[in-house]
């Protein structure tokens, strides 16, 4: 059954909440007094539409449905999960988990995105305690996987499953502390950088050039412990702290000291902001960096890695089977075009239908048993002749699927005649004539596989083979 | 003239200015009196070797000659750039750099690897203080683009137009302070994680997730200030700084406080460090961080954002010519073959020669004319047919260049033959039969080129099509 998710409070946390449920097939309710939250939310949506799917190498569940109720007691009132998202201020988040919890189910989950309060801090005074924790998103929190689990251990390991049902990665804190783990981290950095600026050393944009050229690049995929690991050498994490311990009593940092918060602060820091990314509206911002995240992801993807590790996990989880009924043009692909395929002509390269008809071509030799296990047995089978038409254009966010259809499966000859079809109006956008040869990877030299796969390739020949040739063959 | 760089103390950090320096051309000449100095340099250079060319997608410059010099006199003597990386303490530094200036040229360039020290503390009893300088890499150096240089501005700028033209990312710090400005921030984010890791709030592995699941990712691409400013939304970074400027008396960081550095903690973290990274060697987290860094930075290079904003620069510089004999096949591409092309049979993924082809195919364009200038007024080529076969395997790491003869160039048409070959032993490795069309990107429909273009085709139809069939062509 569809589940629920209340949203309470739909900025730009709430909507990307509302965002990741959504898009991971839950029904979501939002209720925020501002009437600006609708607008605000659906801001949020359509960044998240054009970039969480894109993540996907697989087609992506159906988008739940979502409503805006019209009190917070009927947002909560069936929901499974209840997010607040207000503002950092604890009176007003006592206020709304005692309304919450007035109206809510006793099973259902009602986690806070603070970034600073305690989970023993929320519970003051809350009718049912133990059914308030912390989860703590990041922004964009439709893209970044990571949530810090805060509280008590039965309802945090609840959460962890849900979160990672819906593609996230949540680590639970082991201890409760101000601020949690992150933004600890983060407000040193802040408090440091802002030393940095109001002296003089650097300006914001130098700053983040030094962060993003450098260190930025490493926590991308290996933390800060890891990296100093590698750092230490063949003599390990302990070399690397007899190297550094003696650093923790120089002055290398002034957090011993905060710097004073006043306008001339504010304007310094805001002015250097305007000059450094004032060309970009935050629109055009947001887009850019969520661009440059998905296309990150998708790389750590490939080497799975990290975020990209997460994400393969994902795509395993929602893969459909393969195909069964053999007596018609096999599903072999259905997915969504992600940004990183496009070109400078504005629409999917040519080398990335390359990629659809190797992935197509990937499932008709799952179907025969040549699967990873298979490959990693030393046997395989390399593409040795394709010919492509490219027939119309497609764009990213575009859902595509591909029939394919085997024209021959003997020996040690396995030839394939893929279409890729766009899947909103059928529009036949390529095809490919594809002849792949078995190979043992010893010898990297064609052989003729083994009984087992030659009796599938013979089923599959068989029943194929009879269907009549696609109607946009041409050779 | 082929210009010289002395490395004074060959450890990780001298390996890898060592290899950004050969492997964009220079002579390199080490000096270290650790008998292991050249097998240590030998393995940075490996994984260099393997990595820094693939960031690059033209052909990179031939590798300098690496000597290991007798002396720290015989080393620096020619020297254009001197890069002192011995261990982190003054005394030692002051000997370093006494000696070098006893036998350097006095125009060479005396640069410090330094994380900690001030310029004003290494130019201490210098015969010419204003020779040295500090230039902090980050490690990998061989990957990592920026470098923080501080000192004079007469030096520091003279070595930053050095590195730009080996690809690196030069930051001038505007004032000196002790560890400059990424190691302000990195020590403050270390005291602070040791306090996390000692007080039992999350372990090593709990608090690299929380880095490389969230922030981490941000922050390669944009850095703090920038990722706030989209956090304060169209109100801007005022309005940010407004929302956060009070946390900056909450009890956010213990950094007011340092933890007492003892046998338990390190303990503590080299046990937690070992249980989460332990299984993999200190070889094989650096092939793998290298392996993700190339993958991020390349994934970067096609948003022509922050780090790869820089390689596409340095692309740009050493890019060839377009070819100009036409009477002959045209050379339209020459590479290394990237990691992140290799799929899970160890080889090149087939959709990565099509990538080849289409970068191919840009080259012819770009000869009649139809480069990025041209796409930007609504005109391009589409791809409408390919036949490729694939011959022979590549591997990541491996040169090639690709072959072309321009079988068509008439009206709407633009068909040629590319063959990849294999540029150590000439294997041909795959062909490509391909024909695109001119298109209005308007109308997104084929049609016919201007004069200027269509009498750019027929000078190289009528050069191309005089010459023999290429003997790998089959239709």
């Amino acid at each position: 059954m569809t589940k629920t998710a209340a949203i309470i409070g739909g900025g730009v946390i709430g909507g990307g909440w509302a965002a990741r449920f959504l898009i991971n097939g839950w029904d979501v309710v939002i209720s925020d007094p501002d009437p600006e939250a609708e607008r605000k939310i659906n801001e949020v949506l359509k960044n998240a539409r054009r970039s969480l799917p894109a993540l996907s190498d697989v087609v992506v569940p159906k988008e739940g449905r979502l409503t805006f109720a019209s009190s917070l007691a009927k947002a909560v009132k069936d929901a499974d999960w209840i997010q607040e998202s207000t503002p950092e201020r604890l009176d007003i988040k006592h206020k709304v988990f005692a309304e919450i919890q007035k109206h809510c189910r006793e099973d259902a989950l009602i986690a806070s995105s603070t970034s600073g309060f305690k989970p023993s801090e929320l519970q003051q005074g809350a009718a049912r305690p133990q059914q308030i924790f912390v989860a703590h998103p990041f922004n964009p929190v439709y893209l970044l996987p990571v949530i810090e689990l805060v509280g008590n251990g039965g309802a945090t390991a609840r959460a962890s499953k849900i979160l990672e049902a819906i593609g996230m990665k949540p680590i639970i804190v082991q201890k409760e502390i101000d601020a949690h783990v992150a933004d600890r981290l983060l407000e040193a950095v802040w408090r440091e950088a802002l030393w940095l600026i109001k002296d003089g050393i650097c300006t914001t944009k130098e700053l983040d050039d030094i962060m993003r050229f450098g260190f930025g690049l490493r926590w991308a995929q290996m933390g800060l412990f890891e990296t100093y690991r590698i750092a230490g050498g063949e003599a390990g994490m302990k070399h690397f702290l007899e190297q550094f311990g003696p650093c923790l009593t120089w002055p290398w940092t002034k957090l011993m000291d905060v710097p004073e918060y006043n306008d001339e602060l504010v304007d310094l820091i805001a002015g250097q902001s305007d000059e450094q990314s004032g060309m970009h509206s935050i629109r055009e911002l947001e887009r850019i960096r969520d661009d440059n995240l998905v296309t990150i992801m998708r790389g750590l993807k490939a080497r799975n890695w990290g975020a990209g590790q997460v994400l393969n996990a994902q795509d395993a989880k929602v893969k459909p089977p393969l195909p069964g009924d053999l007596t018609k043009p096999l599903k072999t692909l259905e997915r969504v075009i992600p940004i990183d395929w496009t070109d400078y002509n504005g629409h999917m390269n040519e080398s990335r239908y390359g990629q659809v008809f190797s992935d197509a071509g990937d499932t008709v030799m799952a179907m025969i048993g040549a699967d990873q296990a298979y490959i990693d047995t030393g046997l395989s089978y390399f593409t040795v002749d394709n010919h492509i038409t490219f027939n119309n254009e497609t764009h990213a966010g575009e859902a595509i699927h591909v029939h394919t259809q085997v024209l021959q499966a003997e020996g040690k000859k396995l030839r394939m005649y893929h279409e890729i079809i766009r899947t909103s109006d059928e529009a036949l956008l390529a095809t490919c004539n594809q002849l792949l040869v078995h190979v043992s990877l010893e010898t990297r030299r064609s052989c003729v596989p083994g009984p087992e796969m030659t009796e599938k390739m013979k089923t599959l020949h068989d029943a194929q083979t009879k269907l009549p040739k696609p109607a946009s063959m041409r050779d």
